[in-house]
């Protein structure tokens, strides 16, 4: 277990997986999961459906096949999906949607990754033949490149609720949903409540080594179970890694409120910072996203020289960066990245002075 | 051969085929088509490929079929195709590229269906391994859902330049092409040089039944030709449709100046007319979108009413109305319908001061 | 129309449209089919739904479109079909099953092409969540490379009994049902009683130039149609070829015994000619397979010699060869074919000796 | 960690984690593997790569996934893949050949799943277009449902070279490959030296309770794991499982022939019981199958009733059963297991004289 030297804010995916966490997996109660006979699974999944307010889950190794198994369980070839122009579906999975589950993508353009029931209204159409008919409205919780933004409960209900008036289904990504539940204080299960099929991810901020769950009725269960074994997605003693997703329920939720006030901080502590535009305000849970102007060197450049001097973050497009907090990062670390980040910024100033 | 007892300007695709062009028909040297053995399909081949500049051509039942193949063949699944934002193969193909080549669409904003180099270069990521990997460039000349305006053909040679500079391959959708052609003066082969395939469509403006024929270099149709086995696409003695194509080059080519002035003379006829908003100047070819607005009824109940009165026409959106010109449609059916447009509007904005 | 100056007995998708088929072509009534609005391909459909004792029914342009429609109508990714190990769509539809529906084949191995309800019932297995999900039953009518051999109707309707009993659905392909019907005197409708689909080609021994027409209920047929959309299936004025198979079916059926009379008498002059291995008996309709042994340079030099005489056959495997009648080849074609045949043996022979 | 209350000879995915296995998890150094960053599994990849003789590895959660991604880097949609008719990739993998890479099985009719180059030869047709492609071949080492067989190396050596002689690519299934070579003393790059992908399962007899490594090609790793994302194969800090594998690498290979000892063991123990048909002498490794006959209740009966009395097998067929030993039978076990098996077949032969 060898030491990070330095501060990693690439994602909170890079969350290792802590001496207790490793205790418990080492301690696991096992069995072959693909025969349903794991028990540390058999009760993560009990815990996760009752978490999500669903009939039935299903364990996976990752969110990324949480979505396209929905995505292929919801649809057929032709048909279209419905979501935010930036999901993360669109551009993050490899192409998924069409290669597995042959969907077109019918962006919508909402504001931080977030779409309210007036535009999804307008996104709908009259079906005809010729067109991929329209099937499954999707939505992310938090959405990631809206920066971590989370859907009001209001916002989630009412495009549940206009999209089963127009007989379409309804899918979370809940890849950062705990995030959501505790920035906003509502239940999972509320906040899923409209969506007919809902998943989390444990190897994000909850410091799993992998795992994903993804709930729905039992039907959409047992057809999504079917797909994750076409694609090669059971494990068979699973309960290996079930145990660490458990134990990040009982000990890693609440503590996300610290990442989000980590996060809070970072971005304040560069806001203002020459060649930085950031608006803290937005930072409404892990993720912080900001611009970086020219003066500064741009993404790529400003990103590979704060590696150098020790903060890990990751440019999302020309000028755009993402920094991320987790269990991983303390409330020192933070402080230190964001003095990095201001004297950078400080030394480039002068010397295009 | 009953009459159509309506001014049809629903599409380009609703001309039926002359009494000289069924002579051509019935007259056909015919051959076992999938066996390369029909003459007239031989012959066409070789015409189509002369015509757009290319090695080789394949005849395929239609331009959605020409299109799907194309995918097909320039991709694999999981690859992202760039397009402009209104493309027909996003929204009128049935979710083919999806469905069929497992690709997904990244869609560029352009104007009235045109993006520039600029705008590819800016389309165009650094490729990651967890994104789509772009892999086709597709631009459709003229651009149908952008008004039938016509890429000039600087912009297509540049957006090809910039494509292949970045490893993509590049197809044109030539649903149309032969209307940019005419109106445009450049030659098919000019506009087709910087893309690997293109195809054009007989059944539109040019007036035949059916058949599309897509051409490029020996090796891309020797594998559409083996995906069309694959869908279906090839009849047998298909010289009967190849000899409509035939004539179509021959008889209904040049003649496409008529339709383009004919949609040129419909927008002026109802410019200025309550209710409508419409540029005619944006008119290059035989295509008319106009908006209708509340006082008017909005385009579906315009589209009724009208159809009502003798007039067809297409429901593109809640305000958005196309009108098509064409080879069964001649300057007096034109101004008829301009009349009749005119005469429904002012009626409504009678009735509602 | 130039002439063929050999026997081709190759296939009867080779039959040219006829002076009176090319007339009612030429004289077809027709409109936008991908609209409905085509008559002659309406008053088809009608017809065939009725002959097939069908609700409804779809206008294609091939029988393996009609094949690979039905499947992806049928079935989802990763179901199986049950079939005939020398079915059509396994080698000669360019995996379409796979490429098009994601469908797995699970051969079943009857005799000349048919098996009975004992075989599906042994191939029928309990559903598992790690297998190929079974979806669909295909028996073709008649079997191509079962050398034309008729399903009996018990036998179709208690191998449909089975697959309904089991939840799975039925399709027949019909591409030369109407050679069944003929030789069997049972009505096409009463074949096709127990098949959810059924299709007939129109470019086989019936002579049209291309044109298939797949039946089914109401709901398979729309779904069917906007299949058929996605994958470019549809032209417009399709009434000029649904004009040829009308006139076909009023033509054209009947007079299929003469065909299976000349494959009888075909098979018999070739019966007991030193080199070739064949079963007259077996001759049920217009196949006729034949094995041609060393001495005889084995299928391809075979064929290939004959070619060169005047008779065009087809090698279907290393020593196997296929000869087939139809509407282009006359009683005096087939004994001037039988003719050299037995000379080429006889010669081949000789130089043995 | 509960104690199993029964002989499970179900399968040697059964096999849970020893406790020495268990602390190597948790001890387990770990990154980020998505990014490359796990130093434990890029460990284990390397020594899988030398393993097996090939240029890099992909690390996966299971053998399914590396065979259905095999598939999909080597072939295209419509091709066709050539394999033993019992391999595992046909029945067991959820359709996924068809599903995810569009491909076409053609079954090769071996003996216990293992066929030969003649065969292989006599399978490769010449390409035609309409016919799907002929891309690959597979192998499975050793044959699951051909009772653990073992290819000899001269026979897939030999396979190989056919396949490449005729431009088909080769895959190895090497779920149990580590189980051929202990029962052969090949080494494993010996065996997959003619194959241009190989992967071996760490779930089986191993002992870990998940995780495959598939070899290949630098290119055709880069592709494999471009597709790894795509399908959600990834987890994060996957060196937990990695370093299970490791463990098992190091301390459970060579132990391998205690379960093949055990396996002919248990054969022998119940030959010559009556309604059992069994070839102790076929038992190369740790599969065995044997046939149960009426009087013994045929596999179903016989494996419900042989559970309740405390050995689980698997009912393969209507009468076929499959006992497998792994890390968790022991001698004792395999003793017992033979004398309840033989108490119950003595019962029902009483039973019913």
């Amino acid at each position: 277990m060898t030491a990070v030297d330095f501060i990693d804010l690439a994602s909170d995916t890079k969350t290792r997986p802590t001496a207790a966490m490793r205790a418990a997996m080492a301690a696991a109660d096992v069995g072959d999961e693909r025969a349903h006979e794991d028990p540390s699974v058999n009760r993560l999944l009990a815990r996760c459906a009752a978490l999500l307010g669903k009939e039935a889950a299903v364990f996976l190794p990752s969110g990324t096949m949480a979505n396209e198994i929905a995505l292929a369980v919801h649809c057929r070839p032709g048909d279209a999906v419905l979501c935010d122009a930036t999901s993360h579906l669109i551009g993050f999975e490899g192409g998924g949607p069409a290669a597995l589950a042959g969907v077109m993508i019918e962006p919508i353009g909402g504001r931080r990754g977030i779409f309210d029931a007036q535009a999804l209204r307008a996104a709908i159409r009259a079906d005809a033949p010729y067109a991929p008919r329209q099937r499954l409205v999707v939505v992310e919780q938090t959405s990631n490149l809206g920066g971590g933004a989370v859907w009001p409960r209001a916002t989630l209900d009412d495009v549940a609720a206009v999209a089963h008036a127009a007989g379409l289904a309804t899918h979370m990504d809940g890849a950062r949903l705990l995030n959501a539940c505790v920035a906003s204080g509502v239940a999972a299960a509320d906040h899923a409540r409209g969506y007919d099929s809902v998943w989390i991810d444990f190897s994000k901020g909850l410091g799993a080594p992998g795992g994903a769950v993804l709930a729905g009725s039992r039907a959409f269960c047992d057809e999504a179970f079917r797909i994750k074994l076409r694609w090669g997605g059971a494990m068979r003693q699973s309960g290996i890694i079930a145990a660490a997703c458990e134990y990040a329920l009982d000990h890693h939720v609440e503590r996300l409120a610290e990442d989000h006030a980590h996060a809070r901080r970072f971005a304040e502590s560069v806001a203002g910072v020459p060649g930085i535009a950031i608006a803290p305000g937005d930072v409404e849970t892990n993720l912080v996203y900001f611009d970086v102007d020219a003066v500064a060197g741009g993404a790529a450049a400003f990103v590979a020289a704060l590696q150098a001097r020790g903060v890990r973050m990751v440019a999302m497009g020309p000028a755009r960066v993402r920094a991320v907090t987790h269990l991983d990062v303390d409330a020192g670390a933070i402080e230190r990245a964001g003095a990095l980040v201001r004297a950078f910024c400080e030394e480039k100033r002068q010397n295009t002075l």
